[in-house]
C-alpha cells in the first residue's frame, strides 16, 4: 500500500550548477505544499549518518545520473529509505525521472503516497586467516582483478563450496541484474532482466576462455579465492571503493540482506531504456 | 514424497548395440524383483503414443547418452513420465547413471521410491495471419535462423509486446537453463544454473553486435516476428525438427505449462558437471 | 601511369530508379566529353559476358551500393576492367564516391586519367573425388555452413595440409580484408586493414570454442574437409551463390590470381570509414 | 648461408634448479667440442649490458619455458644474438627444443652452422609535453590499461595520424603476431601467423563494443592518446615491466628495428604447436 510522504530528502550530485539549482527549486516547490526539505551536496567520502535531519525522510530525491544514484544509494542502503533519481543527463537504467517532467511526478506522490521497487544487491565479505577483514555492500557489482601491471592473476571460484573454475585471467566480475549493464557486459555477460534474483558470474580475459559468464541464484553463495601469489589483486565494488588483497584471501559474495529500493515511477519499460542506451538496437 | 515403483519403460538408443544389450540385462534383473517391464529401441520418427503397455509407467529408463534422453524426452513430457537416463557414453547433464552402478541406483530406488527434478521446457507455437499453424515443446531451445545461404536475416524481437531489438543475424535461440549449454554457449550466450526458471535469449552471430544474449523471467512471453523476404528463415526446436517460416510469421516462446521431468539421483553437482563436460575448467 | 578514359561502362542496380535517372545523367554528361559511353542495368543473373559494347570499357562505374559493387565485381573480375562505385545511398567501403560529387570526380579522372587500386580476391574449388566439380571467386568471403536445421555440423580445417581444427561449429568463414567487415564481423572475426595480403578464418558458433579466428598470409592454401554425415552442408560464396556439398568434400580457398580493381579515388580513410560505418566508435 | 658455432652463451632460467643442472651439462659437452662457453643465472633486474664474455657468443641457449625466453630476449634483443629456447617445461611457441633433443640439436648446428628466424618486435615510447620520457621494445605486447580501481577509461586511438577510436575500456593491447597468442586473444584477438608484419590492436572490455579487435600492417603508427583524468592509467611491455601514465601522454607503437631473433628449428608447425598449446582444437 502506497505510504503518505511528509519529509523528503533531497541530494544533489557533486560540484553540478545544474543538480544545485534544481535542488532549490524543488525544495521550495515541496516546502509550499508543506513537505518537510532538506538539500545536501553529494560527498563520496563523507562518512557518518547518510542523513542528519529533524524528520526522518520517506524518501530521497537524488538529482544527477545513474552514477550519481549508485554512489548515493551506496551509502543509503543501510538505512531503507527509498530513492528517487531525476536525471539531470540521459535517460538512465536508475535515475528515471526527468528534469522536465518532475512536478507532475512529485505532484502524483504527494497525491497517492509511494511504492517501492526493490532491486537486488550484493554483500561481499573479505576473509582473512578465519577473520572478516572487510565487508560492505554493492549495488553493481563485486570484482575482484589484477592491478596495474598487465598480467593474468590465479583465482579460484566456488559456488556454495564446489569449484566452478579455476580461473587465469585478468580477474571476476560478480554482478547483480542491475550491474549487468555496468563492467559485467563489457567484459561479455549477458543482459539480465532487473526483476531476476540471480547474480553473474562473468570473468575478464580469461585465458583459453576457461570461463565465461554464469548466471546462478542470488541465494547461493559465490566465494572468489586468491591464488595469485605474485601480482596484486585488488577487489572494487562498484568501481568505487577499492582494496587490496592477498594471496588466501576469501572474497565471498552473497545476496544483501537490504537491497536497493527505488520509488516506483511508472514509465519507459526495461527493453525500451535498453535501446535508449545503445545495449540493443 | 517419493513414490513406489512398480511398472517401469525402458527405451535404447536406436541401432546401439551396448543400449540394447543392457537394456535386456536391466529389464530381466527388475522382473526379478517383481516389476513390470517392457523395452523399446527409441525411433526419433515414431508417431502415436509414446508408451503402449499393460501397466502404466512409474517412470522411463533411458539407456543412451543426453541425445537420445532428449529426444526420448520431447515425445515423453506430455506423459508427465519421470526420466532417468542411464549413460552408455560419457558423463551427461541430464543422464547421470553410469553404466556401471545402474543395479545400486535402481535397488535404492526399488526400496526408497523416487522423486523428480522438473526442470523447465519452453511452449513455441507458430502463428500466421492469425492462426497457429504449429506448436511444439522444447527442452533446450528454440532457434529462429538463416537457410543454407549465408546471408543475414532480419527479425524483430518482442517481450510482453515491448521492442526488444531489430535484428539483423543469422537468428536468434531461445534457451532453456538446460539448453544454455547447448547451442546457446556456442553463440556466446552464459551458462544459466538448471533451478533457474528463465530464459536465455542469443542472437546467432548479430550485424553490429545490436543483441548478444538476454535472461528473462521464464514467465514471461518472447515473439520472434520474421520481418525477412528475401531469404529463407527455418525455426529448428531441440536441434531436431525443422520447419519452414514465411515473413509475417510470429514465433511465440513461453514456458510449456509441463517441465523435464527427470527422476532423482544424489551424485555429481552442477559446477562438477560443467566442468568434467569441459564448459568450465 | 594514369592511363587516360575513352570508354566507360555504367551498370544501375537492379530496380533502383534513383540509380537508372542517375545512369542516363551521368551517360549524356559523359558523352558531352566525348566519352563512349553505354548504361545496362545489373542483373544478378544474367550469364555470359559481362560488357558487349562496341568499345572495351577502360572503367566501369556502379552505380548503387557496396551490395551492388560486390555482386557487379563478381562478374567483371575476369575481365580486369576497374570500377568505380557511385554511392546511391550510405558511405561505402567500395563505393566510395557520392551521389553529389561525381561530377567533379569524374571530370578529375577525364583530366589525370586513372589509377587502380587492387584489393585482394579469393579463389575457391570443390574437389570431390579428386575431382574439380564447382570454382568460383569470391571478394568477401568463402562461407561453409550448416543448413535449415539448426545443429552443428563437423568440418577439418588445413593450412597447407597442417590440420588447423575439428570443428564443431556452424560453420567457418574464410574471407579477404575486404569482407572482414562483412560476415566475419559477426561472427566474431578482426577489422583486417585493406591494405593487407592475409585471409581471415573465423569459426561461426564454434563449441567449446574450438576455433575463434585466425589471420594468416593469403598465398597459404586453406582446406575445408567435410566431415559431416548427417546434416546439409553448403557452400556461399560472398552471401550470393550457394552450393550444396557432400561428405568428403574438400573447400580449396587460395588467393585469386585477378584481386578486386577498384578505380583509386582520394577520400576518407579507412579508420573514419570504418567510423561512419558504425564499426568503430 | 648457415654461419660456424664458436661461441655459445647459455642463460638459465631464474632459481630454476632443473635448468642449471642441464645449462651445466650443456656447457661441458659443448666445452668438450671446442666450443667457448659461459652459464648464467637469468634475472629479470639485472641492468647493464645482457653479454661479458671474452668471446662474442653466435648465439645464447636459454633453459626455461616462453617466459624466461620473452624475459631474456627483452635484453638481449638490441645485440641482435640470436636465441634458441631449451624447453624445460612444455612445448612452447618460441623455446622449441625440448630436454630430451638437445644434443642431437646441437650436433646438428655445429656441424651445419645456424639459420636465424626474424620475429616481428614492437617499438613504443611515451611523448609527454613534446618530450620522449619513456622508450622500450616489446616482444609480444604493448598495453595501456586501467589501475587497480575497476573502472572504464579514456583512450583515444589513432592510426597514421587518423582517428580509429575513442575508447572507454579497461584499455587496449597492441601486439605482434608472437603475442597473439599471449593477453590479445584472452581479450578477443585473433591469432595471427607468426610470417605476418602486422600488428592486432584488440580493446578490453570495451563499453559498448565501441573497438573491438582490428589487424594493420605493421609500418602504421599506432597512436594511443590517455584521456583519462579521474582513474590511474599503466603502460605495460611484455606483462614485465610497468609504468604509470598521465592525461595527455600519448603512447606510440611502431614495428621495432631490429625484430626477436631466433636460431631456426625443424619442427613442429605453428598450427601443431597452436593445437598442443589448447588454442585450436
Amino acid at each position: 500500500m502506497p505510504s503518505k510522504i511528509e519529509c523528503i530528502h533531497i541530494v544533489t550530485k557533486m560540484g553540478d550548477r545544474v543538480a544545485g539549482k534544481l535542488g532549490s527549486e524543488i525544495a521550495a516547490w515541496l516546502a509550499a505544499r508543506g513537505v518537510s526539505v532538506q538539500v545536501q551536496e553529494h560527498r563520496q567520502d563523507s562518512g557518518g549518518s547518510a542523513v542528519q535531519e529533524p524528520c526522518r525522510p520517506d524518501m530521497a530525491l537524488v538529482l544527477g545520473g545513474d552514477g550519481t544514484l549508485l554512489s548515493v544509494a551506496r551509502k543509503f542502503m543501510p538505512t531503507g529509505i527509498p530513492l528517487l533519481g531525476i536525471n539531470v543527463g540521459h535517460l538512465g537504467f536508475l535515475a528515471k525521472a526527468d528534469v522536465g517532467d518532475w512536478p507532475a511526478r512529485l505532484e502524483k506522490l504527494l497525491e497517492l503516497g509511494l511504492d517501492v521497487d526493490e532491486r537486488l544487491a550484493l554483500h561481499c565479505e573479505v576473509l582473512r586467516e578465519g577473520q572478516i577483514v572487510h565487508q560492505s555492500a554493492a549495488i553493481n557489482d563485486v570484482v575482484v582483478s589484477r592491478g596495474p601491471m598487465a598480467r593474468l592473476i590465479r583465482l579460484r571460484l566456488f559456488c556454495e563450496g564446489e569449484l566452478v573454475a579455476a580461473l587465469r585471467a585478468d580477474g571476476v566480475i560478480v554482478s547483480s541484474p542491475t550491474g549487468s549493464t555496468a563492467y559485467a557486459i563489457s567484459a561479455g555477460g549477458p543482459l539480465i532482466h532487473p526483476a531476476l534474483e540471480v547474480m553473474g558470474v562473468t570473468a575478464i580475459c580469461a585465458f583459453m576462455g576457461n570461463l565465461r559468464s554464469l548466471v546462478i541464484p542470488a541465494d547461493l553463495t559465490m566465494d572468489i579465492l586468491v591464488e595469485e601469489v605474485w601480482g596484486d589483486v585488488f577487489l572494487t565494488e562498484d568501481g568505487q571503493q577499492g582494496q587490496r588483497l592477498v594471496a588466501g584471501d576469501l572474497v565471498r559474495v552473497t545476496k544483501a540482506k537490504q537491497g536497493l529500493r527505488l520509488v516506483h515511477l511508472d514509465g519507459a519499460g526495461y527493453f525500451t531504456t535498453l535501446q535508449d542506451k545503445g545495449f540493443t538496437r
